[in-house]
This record gives structure tokens, C-alpha cells and sequence, in this order.
């Protein structure tokens, strides 16, 4: 559906402000729940917390996250689920959600109201209620911020500090070709598998992978240390040469390390028995700064999505390998 | 300062969104606290909450909330303080923000770093660090939302509910022109009146006065009650009149009712020993519906701001009064 309209009884504009505020309450339905604990005062109110807190936010844009090829629903829940996706990558639980939507006066109410359906579908799915939102005017455009607030799972967050040389790298799900394939909206965020993996001691360092793995490995590879792939471990999606797989991004899967005395048989098996519909893969180790073996793959020169420079840096890194800039790879 | 630049070396392009983010931390500075509990992981993670806490989101637009004549510094210190005075309306204090920012990839850097270094500077001044953030791309504008954690100040939260008929209603420091006289982005927040008044239990409700007194007094209201207005006790800013003091908006301070068996003589008093320097006007008092004192004022027919019509509805109360339905008022 195309999001703007020229009809203004069918705009936005149509309800101003108040009435586009109690619309969205309406839209929500039982996923707004009542003040002061969801919309209609200054602020929510929540419960006080039973353990360490997480706070994260992520947005869609018209034209960028999303386009008139993605439903409003989707769209919606595709906002959602790129938040739910940060928190699992803690082993955390998502507890209340506020949505910042700035957004042209002729959006199209049919467009606003599947949108935020979508929201509320995922908020009932993942028992996080909307507790608050903002809506201002932005000429000819949509965007839409949604910040989540979650709750520490286990013991402790798995952050995406701690992992060693020598540890092995896992992989939920598979890679590349998000777009193509609608992976990008239809995904589905691993809390459960997060907040299983951070009851277990042998998972050292945790991540979700959004931006590609070239750009999101490094952050977990230990200082002194680098990633040594097995390029045929690598879980790519139909069609997905190593560039897409590695560069593409949108993937919303789990990268982990797990501790290098572990047993990585055992630690599949455990996985297999507590998540047998999600794909698990050992794709390599951590290794020492030079010391990577004969035959494994390294990631200097591929790149991952950059946001603001547009496409996934292969171009760049063509030129850098064309001139002679290969780095350690 | 004008936001946008052709030259691509002193654009948010050239950085990229990996460099931006690094020179977001740079310019965030001591507000910005380390990972875990900052920004650099999938979320941030904050210390278990004492007691109820609070959640809101705010934006400014460029174009909307703030333009050229707006320092970048004004106006991200404009965002922090418009979310810093609905913590302040629950009286509540302010505990972490994360910022989602959506530009045009020609942003001047030199725009970004004063628009983050104003961030930065309300993040200390209220000891609020910036935790987390996301940046993405917005063909032809800028949008920032902030989210703000906050927590109890007292054994309660003030809401807006609780009022009842015969109340007393007060308000803090001076309504309308806010445009013209640049409170817009001057403002303080009322964060230790607030904090103050939920210690109060002769406070029944509060709540902060953004879209103008004509339009938020009504939340205030309890059912079954009017507000009756005292024209000559309104703290109208220097050359305001009546419909600016009801309806200009973004006057951010508090608006309050208190029980209508104390004495607002000693209320005053008490207020004056605690803040010497906020002025503070009883306005008048809410009275049972269809009792309002002749010589009072009523608000019907008289509107707010209306964010997604534009205006402050002015032209639309006069239409409404020529048409002769001027309601109560």
C-alpha cells in the first residue's frame, strides 16, 4: 500500500493530533494498557525492576527500512522485531515498548492503522505492552522509533565483551540475501535461543548479526585476536554468493562464542535438544593476531551495510583488493 | 547555522555511520558512560530500579520543533529538556536517555557535533547519561527522538488523575509567547519543584503544559467538574494575550491541583521557602459542572496546539464562536 494520500478525510490531518492519539490507542488495543501504566499521561509507569535493566533503540524509515513493497503491518512488525532482536542478543526479556512516529499529514489512516496492528500484533506475541509514543509532523516523510525496555534474563547479560583466542563462533539461522528472500521483515527474533545461551557459562560474548557479518564480526573478535572462518560452514541462503553472505546484512540471527575448552559436539547436541526447528553453525574460531591457518577465511576486505553511505561497501572493498590493499585477508 | 551542506568532506556522508557513531561518543564525552552501561552493545544495561519507573519519548524536527534561528547547541539541549519536563510532571528524576536520530546524509558534521555537545551538556547538568542510540538515513530532513528511563522521586507518582471539585489549580512560572521570547529552547525543566511537589500529599495531580493551557488543563480535569478560571491571576508572559496565554503552547512548566481543603495561602508560603525564585500563580479552582462563579473563565472555545493541523486551533475556536457555539464558555 502506498502510505500518502491527497484525500484528506482519508489523512491523517484528517484527525489532528488528539484524535490520531486515540486512534492509535484503539489500534493497540489490549497492547496499550491503561494509564498510568501505558498512554495518556506524561510518562508510563513501570514496575519497579527485579534485576539489571536493558534500554536499546532502532527505527524504520519510508525508503529505506521499508518501501511500498512491504505492508504497513509488517513494516510495523518489522520495527518491533529489530528491537526484540537487540535484546535477545543479551539473553534478555522485553518488558514495555514507546514508539516515536514523526510522519507526513497525508499518510493514508488505513496505512497508520495496519502499521500499528503490526505493532500490536508482536507486543501481544511478545507480551511487551506499548506504553507510550509521540507523534509529530514531518513533511514527506515517515519514521518511526521504537525503544525497548527489557529485563536481564539470567544471572548476567551477555554482552559482546569476553570472548578468547581459541573460542569457537556460532551462527543461528542462515545468511545473506535478506531482502530478496523478505527475510527482512518476516524474521523472527531468537529470545528464546538468547536467553538460553545465557544460562549457559561456556557462551562468552554474544551479538545479533544486523549489519552483515564482515561489519558485526570484528566487534566480538577479542584484541589480539582475529576470526578465522570455514568458508563452507558458512550457513548462506539459496542463492548468496560469500559477498552476500558476509556483506548483505538484515540477518537478525545470534553470533556467540563459545568457550574453546568446551566441546563443541556436545554443545550442538544441548542446542538440538532445546531448539530443534533453529539452525545452529559452528563457522570458525578465534585466533591469534597472524596465526590464522592455511585454508581459512578472514574478513579484511569485505564490508558490511553502512547506513549512511548507502550499499554494503563491496565497491570499496573491490577497489581496496584491486589496489593491492588486502590487508591480512 | 544552517544544517544541510553540499561538500561532501563536511557532510555526515563522509564519516559514514561506523564514524559517525565514534564521533557521537567523542562529542557526548563524560555523557557518554562505557559498555556495557553506554553506548556499543546491542543494548545498554542499566542498574536494577529502587522503586516505579518512569518511561517517555519526545522529538524535535527540523522544520517543526526548531530551524535555523535555533542554535544546534539550543536545540539538543531543547530535546533533553522537553523529555527532562515530563519527568518532572510525574515527580520523578531522570536516569538514562537513548537518542535515535534520523538525517539527511548532508548534515553538516559541525551541526552534529554542537547539536550532540548540547546533548551533552543538559546530560550532565541533570546527571542523566546518554546510554545508547541508532542512526539512520532521512533523505532531506532530521529527526531526533529521545527516549528517557526515569524513577520515583517519592513513595509515589503524581499522574494526572486524582483532581477532584473544589480543588485548587496552580501553575508554575509563565504562559504563552514562548516562540517569540525563545522559552521554547530556554527553558529549564521544573525537575526539583516537581521532585518537591510529589512530596506533598495535598497534591492530587500534576502534569506539564506543552501544547497550551486551553488544550492540557482538560486532562487535569476531573469528571463531572469544570475548570473556573481567575483572568487577572493567569502569568500571561509581556505581551500576551488571552488566546496566547491559553493556546501559544511549549510553555513546559507544571500545572497542578491541590486539595481544595488546604490553604493555599500556607501552600504558597511553603513554596516560596523552597523556591524563592519560581514563581507560582493559583489560577483558579475546578468546580462542579455547570457551577462555574459568574466572572470566571471557562476554556471552551478556546484550543491548543494541534501538531498535525498546524496553528493553535485559534481560527478554528473563533470560527466555532461565530457560529455561535461557544459552548459552556
Amino acid at each position: 500500500m502506498h502510505p500518502f494520500t491527497h484525500r484528506r478525510a482519508e489523512s491523517a490531518a484528517a484527525l489532528g493530533e488528539t484524535g490520531l492519539i486515540a486512534a492509535i490507542r484503539r489500534w493497540l488495543g489490549t497492547a496499550s494498557p491503561r494509564t498510568p501504566y501505558g498512554i495518556g499521561d506524561d510518562c508510563a509507569v513501570l514496575p519497579a525492576s527485579h534485576g539489571a535493566q536493558l534500554l536499546t533503540v532502532d527505527s524504520v524509515i519510508f525508503g529505506v527500512h521499508f518501501d511500498e513493497a512491504v505492508t504497513p503491518r509488517a513494516a510495523g512488525a518489522k520495527l518491533f522485531k529489530r528491537n526484540l532482536s537487540d535484546i535477545a542478543a543479551m539473553g534478555g526479556a522485553p518488558r514495555a515498548a514507546v514508539v516515536a512516529l514523526a510522519l507526513d499529514p497525508r499518510v493514508k489512516l488505513r496505512w497508520l492503522e495496519e502499521f500499528y496492528r503490526g505493532l500490536a500484533a508482536m507486543s501481544r506475541r511478545h507480551r511487551t505492552p506499548v506504553v507510550g509514543g509521540d507523534v509529530a509532523r514531518l513533511d514527506g516523510g515517515i519514521v518511526a522509533a521504537l525503544t525497548l525496555v527489557g529485563e536481564a534474563g539470567a544471572r548476567r547479560v551477555v554482552t559482546r565483551v569476553g570472548a578468547r583466542a581459541g573460542d569457537w563462533i556460532f551462527v543461528t539461522g542462515r545468511l545473506g540475501g535478506s531482502r530478496a528472500s523478505g527475510h527482512h521483515w518476516k524474521f523472527t527474533p531468537r529470545l528464546a535461543e538468547g536467553a538460553w545461551l545465557a544460562h549457559r557459562p561456556e557462551v562468552r560474548a554474544m551479538m545479533d548479526v544486523s549489519d552483515g557479518l564482515a561489519k558485526d564480526l570484528p566487534a566480538l573478535t577479542p584484541p589480539g585476536a582475529e576470526a578465522a572462518l570455514d568458508a563452507a560452514a558458512l550457513p548462506g541462503r539459496r542463492g548468496c554468493d560469500l559477498n552476500a553472505i558476509l556483506g548483505d546484512g538484515e540477518d537478525y540471527e545470534l553470533l556467540f562464542a563459545v568457550a574453546g575448552r568446551a566441546e563443541p559436539e556436545e554443545f550442538m547436541r544441548a542446542w538440538r535438544r532445546a531448539f530443534p526447528r533453529t539452525r545452529l553453525s559452528r563457522i570458525g574460531r578465534f585466533v591469534k593476531l597472524g596465526r590464522r591457518p592455511e585454508g581459512t577465511l578472514g574478513l579484511t576486505g569485505h564490508r558490511g551495510y553502512e547506513h549512511l553511505r548507502g550499499g554494503n561497501g563491496r565497491k570499496e572493498a573491490q577497489k581496496a583488493q584491486k589496489r593491492g590493499s588486502r590487508g591480512r585477508s
